[in-house]
């Protein structure tokens, strides 16, 4: 493990080498993000280092539709940049840092401000799991109320503390969304995460039309998605395969 | 007729060879429904062996947006592969296999996640024919609740046993809704299957938007969607024209 | 003018030779209903001949957003073909035909399924004009009942009666809602009947989103909506030139 | 200063030559919003002359999707143009002059019939600002209702009295709604105007979304918007750069 150096120190040292092939995969997760309508103009995701659990990788601040491999940075996991080079650094990157020290088992994190998840962070209505494909929202959506952690704030998650209060929110769930703001996805890989960030938008959009219909609604039942989380086949490497071709095509 | 062999024996033998069009139709249809909106990452569209009534064509596990006519596998009703040459196959294809044996009429099977269906498949609102286009929902769109068949489950049809039970949801219908999941829409021929597929999410956003207005909505009247499904010329052959020429541009 | 031979007797005559360009714009209408999700599969659009008054030009019977010049056909106002040379007529031609007849000031007739548009045809709540660009919707917007008609019917207009049917709902109006189906739209010339396909679906679209809003709605005043189309720089000229460029792109 | 010559006088003078960059944006600034779906065939976007305060900028009257650096010209604030050759001109182009005399400190307006600010134009239920992307909302978005400033009207912006008017409902707002007809959105320099356009139409799709979950809804506070509204650290930059790109592609 690296040592971390305190504020103002050093720059804290890189994690070492990668394999390109794990950079290229962040890049395209950004263009598939975008693709989707997941990510637009803001909003970012990131990727622990695969050799050194207290490094990850983060895009310099620009828009995720047109990042390319370049553009990676290393943090440690107080979000100080390893090799800054001048580059514009996102403000909100102390989500990742707190996330990934809080939770070891996460290698990858999407903050996002899909379209209609942001609905669902402003209304009591609790966003719930309506089919197999979000499953992995059945124990609940947490929902970082921000005024709770530091009252009036710009909305923005522009420190460790910050980070820290909404990594708590998050606990050990897969996704939680922020009042008024967005949410986070999270995942062991690069893959679910996108996944998960991509179906907590599509399950929103399906709860939302169903709600609309007026009738009663049938979400997964505790069972069910209790199942399906805990099979190993879940299979998101199909729409993975598609999505990362359809960004690559020229 | 081609002997069926029991689980664990020898593949079973192939129906024969097809023309080389009619392949490419099954993967043009997978292309047009990826087009269409209904399918997406998941999702997929069979068809029966046009000179063996127990053999069917379906693609390997792969997004239909990216099918080839080389990923198009040959199966028996009971869903075992002529020639799997180690090509992942779809866990639901079942589906397909069990709505073959049922429906000796039935020669295209899609299923599909379409996402204005599924709001209707976890709500008590009946999805009901809105115009003329949808007359095939007319005569009442069952759903296949899972849960009475087996109980708790991820909700795939991962075997035959639940393949019967969503074939007899179905029963002599053309369209089955699939609770917290999607549907299927069977039809003759190929071009009816997704024509089917497709208009039934067409009705669904009809009829989505139809309750949203807030009045009273008039259906199509029985002797209505009773008159247009004993038509012989429903033209379903110019969207199917117009859709394969759009897939089909480079 | 042209005397319209009996059904049964020897094809009617043509009206005469047309500009190339006359013809141009109806194929780029065609197309431009296609692209602002007017037509799809299936719907048509007409012009009067020029020259002579009861004789107009109309596709043969494909998809709006494939045809080409090649694939326009004269009818008289019966709807009969002037030279019909085996090409696949629309059944529901009669409309045209009787709207031709019925109003001679109208020189263009779009017949659609445009998505926004079927649910207010099967709903008691009535299409009213939100904004300017949508005036001409002010007068009231008829619905053809084609049960007061015909009875149980396949809900298209398959004869010149049901034709004269429909005219006679459309009255003195610029669009007629049809139950379940769709909807047409006049103009005196091509340009204007495509404007007010494409912003009834608008006017739709937004009606339908403000009543979703679950306040009081204003409509446009009868002053206003009367104001407006007293006007002669009504101006639809910009987005039809837009909409010109935008389908001949490559 | 230019002294603004009276209506029939000579044409006022030019404020002199500006960077063809300037001019460049103010294109790509149409194209954007075209692209957004902000503009349609209708809408315009102006910038204040950058050295002489009572000159502004403007397309001629051609759909923002499709207009160069050659069709832009030059007007003084009373919206008389400096070299009109021949040139067609938006008969609302007064909107844009009159707000420039009411606003020093305003250098770009965009004036658009955005799809989802309508209703809200339409509707007793004001627009709310849901998340920190669109806190300029915050302070609240009065609606030009043009009936009271002058009776029965066709809701166009044809003089300088309606145009002062307009700007006077305005007052010190960044956003303003016009009833039946669309908004205005106002800015520092033509990248601001631009963010509040596009992102006045976001919040209006997901507060619209926000209502139809039916439950109650938390707005940004006070404290929130007003917090974030004077931060220096806005970040437009990005989506602005993000939205060039796109607009670029050949």
């Amino acid at each position: 493990m690296i040592q971390t150096t305190a504020t103002g120190g050093p720059p804290p040292q890189s994690g070492g080498p990668v394999d390109q092939a794990f950079i290229d995969d962040l890049v395209l997760a950004s263009h598939i993000l975008a693709e989707q309508g997941v990510l637009d103009g803001y909003g970012h995701c990131s990727v622990r280092h695969p050799h050194a659990k207290d490094r990850y990788f983060l895009s310099a601040s620009l828009s995720p539709a047109v990042i390319a491999a370049s553009d990676i940075m290393e943090y440690d996991l107080d979000s100080a940049p390893v090799d800054q080079r001048g580059r514009k650094m996102f403000l909100e990157r102390f989500i990742h840092g707190e996330i990934y020290k809080a939770r070891p088992e996460v290698n990858a994190v999407v903050h996002s401000h899909s379209p209609t998840v942001i609905p669902f962070s402003v209304s009591t209505v609790p966003l719930q799991p309506i089919c197999h494909m979000s499953a992995f929202l059945g124990g609940g959506v947490p929902n970082f109320e921000i005024h709770d952690a530091a009252q009036i704030t710009d909305l923005l998650i522009r420190d460790n503390y910050l980070g820290r209060s909404l990594a708590h929110s998050l606990g050990r769930y897969d996704v939680c969304l922020m009042r008024g703001h967005g949410s986070v996805a999270v995942g062991a890989d690069i893959m679910t995460a996108v996944y998960r960030a991509v179906y907590t938008e599509v399950n929103a959009r399906l709860q939302a039309q169903a709600i609309a219909l007026g009738g009663q609604i049938r979400f997964l039942a505790q069972g069910e998605y209790e199942l399906i989380e805990n099979r190993t086949d879940k299979n998101y490497e199909r729409p993975w395969r598609m999505w990362k071709e359809r960004v690559r095509k020229p």
